[in-house]
């Protein structure tokens, strides 16, 4: 682990960066690369961003008006990878190996480049991305802003997740003062949903079941309902923490048919209930809050069995 | 108008003091109406929140250990209350007219009372109750960030709204910092929907229609739905946002029925449609983003004359 200023120092002495993002990218991996490679720009070098996947219409305007340059990288940094292998491929092919600097917040980092940063205590790797940009002198303009503030933004849920700081809100801030189209990122981000996503969530809430007393609420996602409401694998994205907002909800399970016809339970709990003491009895785990199995039963059979070691669990826990 | 010193001066100066609220109070009229009463206290006065409507248990924590003194109100102060009749029964009856001091954020506010300190450019009213209370020289303790945090992140949607300023943030920061337990606020605000709200939810999301091309969608909410799913007066706040969050939804149209048996039509628009533009027709109005009519024909006919109307305008704007 180097520090923040080391890694300034390395980069300031860099020529012709690759800056990798990771695989199915976020607004935080990929604000981070653009906001580093915009920056590296300014201080008169060449750099580029690279990912695996393609970048969705949805982040375009973090690399408006970025020029993809041309070159043979010979320095290559890693923003927001926790682990060599989320770069994915082709990027862990070309690259693997060989990240001489990572700049990360995940506790999980498996500091797998030559030198690593990690600050568990950011909420999103743009906030170091920040930090760094200072420490590089290299003036933070509107766009760059706006890559700063989206990471943030979309890492901590617009300020509703535990990992939201001070800090967090108080670079949010200053972002806000130095020209990022706050409220526009958010609109995009948070309070826009594609027809077959307005679709999946019809299907789903058409889906749920109230068990002991609506502490347990239970929804159900198969592959037929995908192919009906036409959702992309992005559409099926958080629909697992609906069961959980419901009043009184103390365990949210969601059933998701896989395409092998397994299951994949998704449990999701309010405090103190623990997600993964359920998931653990069947192979699987996770926090205590979030947590994940999978059961090969026929749907009626896969729900009875999670919906059964739910219950026991709240007998025993003395709730129902 | 006076200054935020001077009505500073007069709390220091006031004794027994009536704090009131709006009627249908939110997260900012409580707020600013518990953490300036805590203040009070603190400053060794007494102090006392009044409101209309009984506070819902969501709302509970803002006034939890604040002792509700019995006295005889020499000082009549209100708090995000834009105009008097806001006061609602019974307080109007009872301080109508008497209001000594107005704190408030509200750029309609009609001056009812003798003083008054309006700060349009504030989120909240919390944020001016914050800066008020520093001039008190009273200390925010942990439960009085609750209330102030409370204010900001309801009346901005959770930082999501246009009206979220670095103030906003920043002051959130600082609140944070006092102990204010911001992702517990955010997710009873935010995340948590009675089984009534999910249950309306599903059936406006089975309503659902779209027309010219997916730029406008048509949601229902008719008197039936409210009693089949349970759904109070609350469970159907922001309904009328879902049509607009559907991507390439440029009208969003909410056809609500009364009880009387007419129909509110609420539209929400994304720039540059103007939803005021096309409820003038029907003699309603409101703003370039929201507006609203009231249309008496039987649902259908109701819905072919919006529907109607939202596609000559679109036509007229070159868009179908």
């Amino acid at each position: 682990m180097i520090s923040l200023s080391n890694a300034a120092d390395f980069l300031l002495k860099s020529e012709d960066v690759a800056i990798l993002s990771h695989q199915f990218p976020d607004g935080d991996t990929l604000g981070s690369a653009a906001a580093l490679c915009r920056g590296l720009h300014k201080l008169g070098k060449r750099a580029r961003v690279f990912c695996s996947d393609p970048i969705t219409e949805k982040y375009a305007y973090l690399f408006e008006g970025l020029k993809q340059q041309e070159f043979e990288p010979k320095t290559i940094v890693a923003v927001d990878v926790a682990d060599e292998k989320l770069l994915g491929e082709p990027l862990l092919s070309q690259f693997g190996g060989r990240v001489q600097l990572c700049i990360d917040h995940h506790a999980s980092n498996s500091s797998y480049a030559r030198q690593c940063y990690v600050d568990k205590t950011a909420a999103a790797t743009t906030e170091i991305i920040f930090e760094l940009l200072s420490l590089l002198q290299a003036p933070v303009d509107s766009v760059m802003a706006d890559c700063i503030y989206t990471g943030i933004t979309t890492d901590t849920g617009c300020f509703k997740y535990t990992n939201a700081t001070p800090r967090s809100y108080r670079i949010a801030a200053e972002m806000m003062e130095r020209g990022a189209q706050a409220a526009q990122i958010n609109r995009v981000m948070f309070d826009t949903k594609t027809r077959q996503r307005m679709e999946m969530e019809r299907l789903v809430m058409d889906s749920i079941s109230y068990y002991f007393g609506g502490r347990c609420a239970v929804i159900t996602i198969t592959q037929d309902m995908i192919r009906l409401s036409g959702a992309m694998q992005d559409d099926l994205e958080g629909l697992a923490s609906i069961p959980r907002q419901i009043e009184g909800v103390l365990i949210g399970i969601t059933i998701r048919e896989k395409e092998d016809g397994e299951f994949k339970i998704s449990l999701r709990t309010q405090p103190p209930m623990d997600a993964s003491a359920i998931c653990e009895r069947f192979g699987g785990g996770g926090h205590k809050g979030a947590a994940g199995c999978t059961l090969a039963a026929p749907l009626a059979g896969a729900k009875t069995e999670i919906v059964g070691a739910v219950g026991e669990y709240l007998k025993r826990a003395a709730i129902y």
